[in-house]
């Protein structure tokens, strides 16, 4: 490979100037490789969170980062393959049915998640309260299980994408991690190294989400459709509702329980509503279902024949869980305390602020502040009412499950703050804001 | 001092807020004593190359680096203290003939001078042609120096300004180098350690100068008065010529020969007026003349008197110099070998590109490409004709002196291109283009 001088590659950065691609390559070989010091990839991160890169920029860059490890080969499936992906939400635990549902249907699910880091909640952390599942397979194993099932549910394995985790690291010591460019870039890195054929994106919008308006979560949106475009690989973003958390449950035992009750067919109907809206996607990018109404009944005759709860069964086995949580969710860690927050006057539910829940949860001990804290997976919130209920005062607004008085009181302090009780009905959010594609 | 998060005043650099005074001081303090890493050091200012700094930061920024390490006391001296400062060109010596100047005249001058370094030269390396002349001085000695004669002419010493040196070796190779505010700041944090009632900054401008244009230089004068302002330090700015190179002589030892011409009532009209000019500033600054004529009087009696050349003797004999130079020029390094330039055609000079010129001395021998380059004192170029001249085919354009034939060849394929000539003759440019104060 060729070789550059990494000062003149950040003064052109700094400058405006565009990099090509065997010079953007050259960057991110050469800091995988440790043949960069980290005080030249920081001040190269610092003029690309400000100066940005061009569309050309991003899909080389990502590329690089994709190729920096091993890439997983999944053209030999007959299925198509196709993984959905959250920027991260309160309460949003729609990976778990979704995956199920739409491999139940016909899709080859590879789906790689991550772990919660501040107040949204990691896919990882909630199926690892399934006494026994194991998320951290090899490259090999991880094939092996989508082959056989259609579905795998896993971790990112240290051989894959190494220069992310590596830039990634630097970031959040650099304060060069709030950059659309590199966030994107980021989590297409990942995707892709899953080979897949398509992605669903839920871009998450509003006070729980990383993107508080709809305006930036479509510039994320966009960002990444066309990241997917430059590698030949289908994006469809949803831009989803998350000023208030998603579903009832916020927690990860909890969380569990919630996605088993949507694959039996009940579930809160956000959830319901979200998992169906991106199922419906795969189903058509795949070429499996011939319109949205066909999607739809597809996705029903999954959930009502337990077609999709057979498949979730079969991958927890197939991982190592106790599958027999399915049927009795009692099998799941369970909290020792109760403790109710009721409403404190009468009238309308304007606001469950998601951000502040998600915040709480941390404090409860549902989430990480930082990487090395130990979550528990116990505790959490049902939420009793949410936006646009009617409640008189001691109506209940939320039950937390908590194991340590510390918990609760910790959580406490922010939590009540969240519901904002008015005289007027508050107008309804769209749970679907917008889409990309 | 209290503690902050780097991480944090990274973000908030990076999100265009306004730091602290104590926030900008912990960070130079902390890299200073070796408790930041690099790469946040490096993102660090990368943001503020692309956000720039406020007033007030950069004079708590200047004010932080200040005071790193030692700074020179000179309050008990009688004698206004002012130093001047040159941004940097390609035959400006005027340095050495002003400082003795002023110095005559009642100023007392503690100059602390740097090296050449790409196509500018450095005070130093002219001044250590003197045989002897020692640059290295410890604080003491400088202070000693200047109580003596007024005037002191050294290099900067290893305990002032430590947090400038640590943060431009770390700005040289993370491409954070092209900050006007970086620079400025840099500039005055050394000046001001000298311990200096004023300043009197020559701005160069042109193709030989880092600031190509008056508007860009006029912003690099405004922000260095302004922090002279929030240190309490008047500092006046000319803004001057560098399209051509000033003087004839471009070299080390020639540039020494040149200066004392001028001091002893010669030299090339440019040089003689430009050190005129700065030197009124010094005068009036510091309250030694009462208007310019006055000003310009004392100047013209301190050279006519033999007092300027004689003050030189006293500092080049107090610095361990061979003065005997002053009386008989061939004491200074002459090279072995001469080669003439002529005009291929009739017309008139257009054009003497200082930065091609000075491009071909660094070829020569004369100037450094990195740090580590040993500069061969004696080689230069006496340029024989100047835009506005008007040359007939063969007529002398520049005198090459070198001792080693590969440095006439390599200065020779740059040199000649420097010289334009047309049919009509160019207009004048100003030699003194703008002020601040």
């Amino acid at each position: 490979m060729a070789s550059f001088g990494m000062v003149e590659l950040i003064g052109r950065k700094r400058d405006g100037e565009e990099l090509s691609p065997g010079e953007l390559g050259w960057i991110v070989e050469q800091y995988t490789a440790d043949s960069m010091p980290d005080y030249q990839m920081s001040s190269f991160l610092m003029a690309v969170v400000l100066n940005g890169m061009t569309a050309a920029e991003l899909g080389s860059w990502t590329q690089a980062m994709l190729h920096s490890g091993e890439v997983v080969n999944l053209d030999h499936l007959a299925a198509p393959r196709i993984d959905k992906h959250s920027t991260g939400g309160v309460g949003d635990k729609v990976s778990i049915p979704l995956a199920p549902l739409v491999a139940a249907c016909g899709v080859a699910v590879p789906m790689i998640s991550g772990r919660g880091l501040g107040w949204t909640g990691g896919t990882l952390d909630k199926l690892e309260t399934i006494p026994g599942f194991r998320t951290a397979l090899d490259p090999s194993e991880f094939v092996r299980i989508v082959e056989r099932h259609g579905l795998v549910m896993a971790g990112q394995s240290e051989t894959m994408v190494p220069a992310d985790r590596r830039i990634y690291a630097l970031r959040d010591v650099s304060g060069t991690v709030p950059s659309i460019h590199l966030i994107s870039s980021s989590i297409m890195s990942k995707k892709l190294a899953e080979g897949i054929d398509a992605l669903i994106l839920d871009v998450k919008v509003g006070s729980g989400a990383f993107m508080k308006d709809v305006k930036q979560a479509r510039i994320l949106a966009e960002t990444m459709v066309g990241i997917g475009a430059s590698h030949g690989t289908e994006v469809v973003a949803l831009l989803t509702d998350m000023n208030q958390p998603l579903g009832r449950a916020v927690g990860n035992a909890n969380e569990v329980r919630e996605s088993i009750d949507v694959l039996r067919g009940g579930g809160p109907s956000d959830v319901v509503e979200i998992t169906y809206r991106l199922a419906e996607e795969m189903l058509l990018t795949g070429g499996i279902a011939s319109d949205r109404a066909d999607a739809r009944a597809r996705l029903t005759e999954a959930i009502d024949s337990g077609a999709a709860l057979q498949k979730f069964r079969d991958v927890i086995i197939a991982q190592g869980g106790n599958a027999a949580v399915l049927d009795d969710v009692s099998l799941l860690p369970a909290a020792a305390n109760e403790h109710v927050v009721v409403a404190p006057e009468a009238g309308h539910i304007t606001q469950v602020d998601a951000l502040v829940v998600g915040v709480a949860s941390v404090r409860l001990g549902a989430g990480r502040q930082t990487k090395d804290d130990v979550i528990d997976p116990a505790v959490g919130f049902e939420l009793l009412a949410k936006r646009g209920a009617r409640v008189a005062p001691g109506d209940p607004l939320v039950r937390i499950a908590y194991n340590r008085q510390q918990q609760l009181e910790s959580a406490l302090e922010l939590l009540t703050s969240a519901w904002v009780i008015g005289d007027e009905a508050p107008g309804e959010i769209p749970l679907v804001l917008g889409e990309v594609r």
